[in-house]
């Protein structure tokens, strides 16, 4: 199995290394070989090629099993004038191994209960699973400006086909049958001419192949409430890319700990691309105490969906609720016992040590 | 004063009338005229014209001082393949009336503190103003369909000029200086060309008209975060018409009573448009167990910012404050103790008792 490792910037390279290291111990436990290669993605791209995705990194991922990635982007590269921006190798990367499908599970850790938001019989019992379609929609949009002075305009163009619909939501609701059997759909067909054909198919997709799953469409204004109010009410919701960005997010907050929550983008075949769903924290990067417990479990992720290594995934999962029982915290899980939190290394070796 | 009355459908007529009956009450106190005229939106004009905004209601929208709406749509009118749909009325007014400012006040009331989806330490303190675009981005752009079969292709053209940003963001700034002074712009400028534009052209009018007003700027997945997270440290959010929709959506539940919510749509001149933030409720339509309070208090924002009756304003808003002191709550705010809630009517005639 040949993983290429994105470690990217920021905080990237420090957690996807620890990442590295429970996968060697993985392989070491279960006889397995994993080749590791590292290849440059997003500023640090930026800094030494000019491109965000050079294309020695695109050759890299298609001859890939599967890829980790740290994360993108920092104030260094955030002027809005820029020609290009760390984002953009995140953007074309989905875009150019057809990853249309972006996972994101949001589950409480009993282990880290206390540290959500929501008030704990609100919160009690969340265990979603997002679809968020990732390579369409207004991100990959026509985009252009017009116009000088007052009248200067910009403008990106929101487009889904009925092809882009059917597939995300094939997949969701093939998921939702080995969950719950529950599927909703995200959309603004209230106003939005994309979103009635994603309602329109997707109701037509659910009738025609999944008349056994529970099927149900939510307003994206509204579903930005239920999370709040009512969200263990959901099972597997599916949307498209911009309210799939806004409600994964939203939802992230939930158990409390960004720093527990990895994401899986996949393909309809080829390598499926794995990475936290926190940023690049430039504020903390280099010091050692970012938490790599997203990164870990992305990898675990990554051995159940792109190399059926079901097994191995568990125990990954097990060491993370291991050494949460045993007390370990990194500083951004400490909740005002900062002093007692442990590095990015000592998390990484704790989960390592449970491993072996 | 002339004032239009848009019941609109479900829930809405019930709760306009006890805001009617407040205003009455609020002039036979301090001696004030207010003439009332009621007229057709959203689905019952659709039933009774075809039009979900006939003209005959445009006409007396644009001559009153100021608009209070009910609320617009329900399933009756639900289907996706209709020609029109009650919230193209509701668009539609916007935009004729030039209501570019959608302004949403989210504060806790004391009173039902533990009403809160999040945890008490979180929330307290919390007191944002969203001033939403109302009349551009992708409600307004540009839509259509093509091709056939699995390439049949849907689009929606998300579109900002340099004019509506700088007339919105100058409308939150000002209010900014009123409250505590600072402003948080919110965009998706890593990924979308109107957004780039909208972050530049904001920058440009904090720091040529408003060098005063501490200012900074938020991605719109980061925003939904935030709300959650640590809303309390936000004071006026200004951002467009889509990502207003869900983040003032989000925002709504913070209080933890959506009933009590109201909004303001304003332009550069004419009359204003004052509404709950709720929707028609089609389940309780009739029942007579609605909330009225939040088109109680969108009535005292019109006194304010339409016909500068600040005192009168003030009192509605010491009146619904006061029942609630005084322990009376519609179901919706009654919290398990549904059995002691009162309904419409008798909520709307205790904040009419408090005033005269
Ligand atoms: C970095 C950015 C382009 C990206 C997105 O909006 O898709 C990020 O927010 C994410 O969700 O992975
Ligand atoms: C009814 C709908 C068109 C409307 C919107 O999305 O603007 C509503 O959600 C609102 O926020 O007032």
């Amino acid at each position: 199995h040949s993983i290429v490792l994105l470690p990217g910037d920021g905080i990237g390279p420090e957690i996807v290394e620890q990442a590295r290291l429970v996968l060697v111990a993985i392989a070491d436990r279960f006889g397995h070989e994993f080749t590791f290669s590292s290849h440059q993605i997003g500023g640090i791209a930026i800094d030494e090629t000019g491109d965000p995705l050079p294309q020695a990194t695109v050759d890299a991922c298609r001859s890939a099993s599967a890829i980790l990635l740290g994360a993108v982007g920092g104030p260094k590269w955030d002027d809005p004038s820029a020609k290009t921006r760390p984002e953009a190798g995140l953007l074309r990367i989905r875009k150019e191994l057809g990853l249309f499908a972006n996972l994101r599970p949001i589950k409480l850790f009993d282990q880290l209960a206390d540290a959500s938001p929501l008030r704990a019989d609100i919160v009690r019992g969340t265990d979603i699973l997002f679809f968020r379609e990732l390579t369409g929609g207004i991100y990959f949009g026509e985009s252009g400006s017009s116009g000088e002075g007052e009248d200067e305009t910009a403008y990106q163009s929101m487009t889904y086909s009925r092809r882009e619909v059917k597939r995300i939501v094939r997949m969701a609701a093939t998921a939702a049958r080995g969950r719950s059997n529950r599927l909703t759909s995200v959309d603004k067909a209230n106003v939005l001419e994309p979103s009635r054909l994603w309602r329109r198919v997707a109701a037509e997709v659910m009738a025609e192949e999944f008349p056994d799953v529970n099927y149900d469409v939510v307003l994206v204004d509204s579903m930005a409430m239920h999370l709040i109010n009512r969200p263990a009410d959901f099972d597997v919701v599916v949307t498209g890319n911009m309210f799939g960005d806004i409600l994964t997010d939203e939802a992230s907050m939930l158990p409390g700990s960004l720093g527990m929550l990895p994401s899986a983008s996949l393909g309809e075949s080829g390598p499926g691309l794995y990475e936290p769903i926190h940023g690049s924290a430039p504020d903390i990067a280099g010091k050692g105490i970012a938490n790599p417990l997203a990164t870990i479990l992305a990898a675990a992720m990554m051995l159940r969906h792109s190399l059926s290594l079901n097994d191995e995934a568990d125990l990954i999962e097990a060491a993370v609720a291991g050494v949460l029982a045993d007390g370990l915290r990194t500083s951004d899980l400490a909740r005002g016992d900062s002093d007692s939190a442990i590095g990015t290394e000592a998390m990484g070796a704790a989960v390592v040590a449970k491993i072996a």
